[in-house]
């Protein structure tokens, strides 16, 4: 069944709920909507919609469940995986009205929010109280907190503190039909039936609209020290990255980023200085974080005894606020640096981290197989490998149709070696192909029932994480 | 639609699968499987079986959906909320069987166990490779990894490192018709598809039976510190509970008993002596853990004084083995003392932990209100109060019919702190009637809908979490 166009009756509708200048249906806003961050992609929506309340979500989904009006929510679309794209046209619901930080309690270390606060934004008002929410994808000046639930968002500090499920207590979330349902309770720990929470984060907006958040949050650790480490050899890289785990270190940042991350990003970020030798293949960023000090200087010690061990150059410790600034900058736009050059596709496979050398390997083989060069980073201590295909001078039938094999092969080592499709990302437009490698037709059928129960009629972020 | 009776035909169709010796319907195993530990309650199922293997479960479940016949699972019966009771008769399927640790990967620190793995045993045997599996209920000395995941268990580790679910990565599942799925994969983040792991974990055996996990384990910390902390009044202790958190410390232990429940328990453990000053009120025995002794020594000082300010009394520290083992022994068995008395119910109640205090509140004041007395202890850290309720001398009636009213009083007041009704026992039988106190219908339905997509015939674990 198609869904319905929308007309200038159900506009003037949409208009009575959040007023005329919420409402845009202006070819340059129209425009601006149809994309997010993945690739050269763009699907023009019929109507952008910026409701400021729950209420607003629920009036505008009633209409659109009647009717059948594709719903496609949209945060800072900062995405990767094509998440906010309106492929089927229809309502572009952005979020980014609601942007407020309702409550920090510090009494109970949580704080409840709207979806479209900014991670960074969020993040400082916390620390301002001596409050820490870990959850930081690269993205997090950007992006919202609705879409970091909406994919369960990491970033660097994941490796020690989990990723955003491990923050959230309770939703509040808009049902397709405009119903308002919280999904638990504010407690730390719940088992009061079916965990209808953590089914919400990662849902790509498929089973509801996210209109409200609570998070647990921890107490600030009160320093961090950072070290990068030049290896001669990718693979020397990864090994050191279990063996630090194996002597009983949690690191709050293990990030790893090839020799070519480095050399693009250094040309694109022109403020950072970093001396790269001839010989170095790749490297780590590793940071630790703690109370005291001193704790964290024997941490550093031990991790520097330890990459000895798989041939590690000289390690440069930054031991003030701006030199780990200028790191975290280098590693944060990794990502930019490499898209700033060429078309791109950026795959987000994840492994159990003693086979990121492997599938590392294997990610260069399938390159030569198939004639594309990438650019690998990510966070290692996760086994998370971000994999940026660029086009370069790669044919156009090339990428649009041999490509595809080429990821696919990837996917299939990435499966046999126990891990699946997206650490981070979604599945979103981009990856809903693959999904066939990592889940049975009854482990997929399981899913898209869930999907029929939430939203029979198909409206919420239609064409994303299944094949139709 | 009533469920299918087991007949000798079907039984030889059980015999034939798991064996003579593993398909029980004498008397006397049927009455031992007729209970757990919920209060004094027993329901005989007609048959107990015990698989060994994926594939007998598989096959077991097939023919019970086909004839629809009612499958009860059970681990090692220590729930407290009816989970594992066989109230409609039919398969007591119990998992003791598969009881294997397939595998412990230290260099990707993630184990694969079965679900009859008991707790303590799992523990240790990561301890031995220097890796940490935190969750720890109080029956960690019986109870099954199975049953932990089923109710999503939590123990006094979890205020620093959470609860089963925080450890889950991967589940085989084998669904009520046979099929066996798995839900995610072996990794340590996941956006692919819906979380149907996490669906799974606190299901309490309604949607599927667990048949492997995959844990993420961390590295065991080196050393840790105990404190006992007696208080003029509980409402003090609790107050010093979020006084400890806001300071920026996480204990890695942060219980609560009053002082009923020391005194029973000190009646009841004989082997360990407690002088407790007459002005006591409550206890809190706090526990940090870390990999650096003086870290430790800093943080127990900051509590010392944090805890002056609450009108604590002397503070008792345990500095060896056996003084910590003596401590965490009264504080384990506080449960079975209180129930070794009289018939008792026991409630799970958690809350936002800065209300703890004004829970305990309300809870005397229902107990004085309806003529119950209670015995409260629990996980503070996490706002997790065991409320337990002894019978004592209330008559029978009583008991019966008016005592819910007050239970439903309480769970009221959890609710309208921003609570729920269980932190880590579940839902089970008897608390399935409070359902609609934290559950609008619609979030009620979603679930029962689910439980539908899941198991169209009902044949999981009949008669538990929702009212039919």
């Amino acid at each position: 069944m198609d869904y319905c166009v929308i007309t200038d009756k159900l506009l003037e509708k949409f208009r009575a709920i959040v007023g005329e200048k919420n409402c845009l249906t202006d070819e340059e806003n129209l425009r601006e909507y149809s994309h997010d961050e993945t690739e050269d992609l763009s699907f023009i929506p019929e109507v952008v919609i910026k409701p400021a309340s729950t209420e607003e979500v629920s009036k505008i989904l009633k209409i659109c469940n009647k009717h059948r009006i594709a719903v496609t929510p949209s945060g800072a679309r900062t995405g990767l995986s094509g998440g906010a794209l309106p492929v089927r046209g229809g309502v572009n619901l952005s979020l980014s009205r609601m942007n407020r930080i309702i409550e920090i309690d510090e009494k109970n270390l949580q704080a409840t929010v709207e979806p479209g606060v900014i991670n960074q934004v969020f993040h400082e008002t916390c620390k301002e109280k001596g409050l820490f929410y870990p959850p930081d994808p690269s993205s997090w000046g950007s992006s919202f907190l609705g879409g970091n639930l909406a994919l369960n968002a990491g970033g660097p500090k994941a490796v020690k503190y989990g990723v955003t499920n491990a923050y959230v207590l309770n939703l509040e979330v808009v049902l397709a039909d405009g119903e308002v349902i919280w999904t638990g309770a504010n407690v730390l720990k719940n088992s009061t039936g079916y965990n209808l929470t953590q089914l919400m984060v990662g849902s790509e907006g498929t089973l509801g609209i996210i209109t409200k958040a609570v998070f647990r949050l921890i107490p600030y650790p009160k320093s961090n020290m950072l070290m990068l480490v030049p290896f001669g050899s990718a693979q020397k890289a990864c090994e050191a990255v279990s063996a630090i785990f194996q002597a009983g270190i949690t690191p709050s940042g293990m990030e790893f980023m090839e020799r070519d991350a480095i050399d693009w990003t250094l040309k694109y970020v022109q403020d950072v200085q970093l001396p790269v030798g001839p010989a170095v293949q790749a490297h780590l960023l590793i940071e630790v974080d703690g109370n005291h000090e001193n704790e964290l200087v024997e941490d550093c010690q031990r991790i520097a005894e330890i990459v000895e061990g798989f041939e590690a150059g000289e390690v440069l410790f930054a031991d003030n606020p701006s030199d780990k600034e200028a790191l975290w900058k280098l590693r944060r736009r990794v990502g930019e640096a490499v898209k700033a050059n060429s078309i791109y596709k950026e795959e987000d496979t994840v492994v159990p981290r003693a086979h990121l050398a492997t599938l590392l390997k294997g990610v260069k083989e399938t390159g030569a197989k198939y004639g594309f060069q990438s650019v690998c980073y990510g966070h290692a201590g996760d086994g998370n490998l971000h994999v940026n295909i660029v086009k370069g001078d790669m044919s156009e039938k090339a990428w649009r149709e041999e490509l595809p094999e080429g990821i696919r092969e990837i996917f299939e080592l990435v499966k046999e070696l126990g891990g699946t499709l997206s650490g981070e990302h979604g599945i979103g437009l981009v990856q809903k192909g693959y999904m066939d490698i990592v889940f049975s037709e009854r482990e997929l059928a399981l899913q898209k029932a869930i999907k029929q129960v939430f939203d029979p009629k198909g409206i919420l972020n239609p064409g994303k994480i299944f094949n139709d």
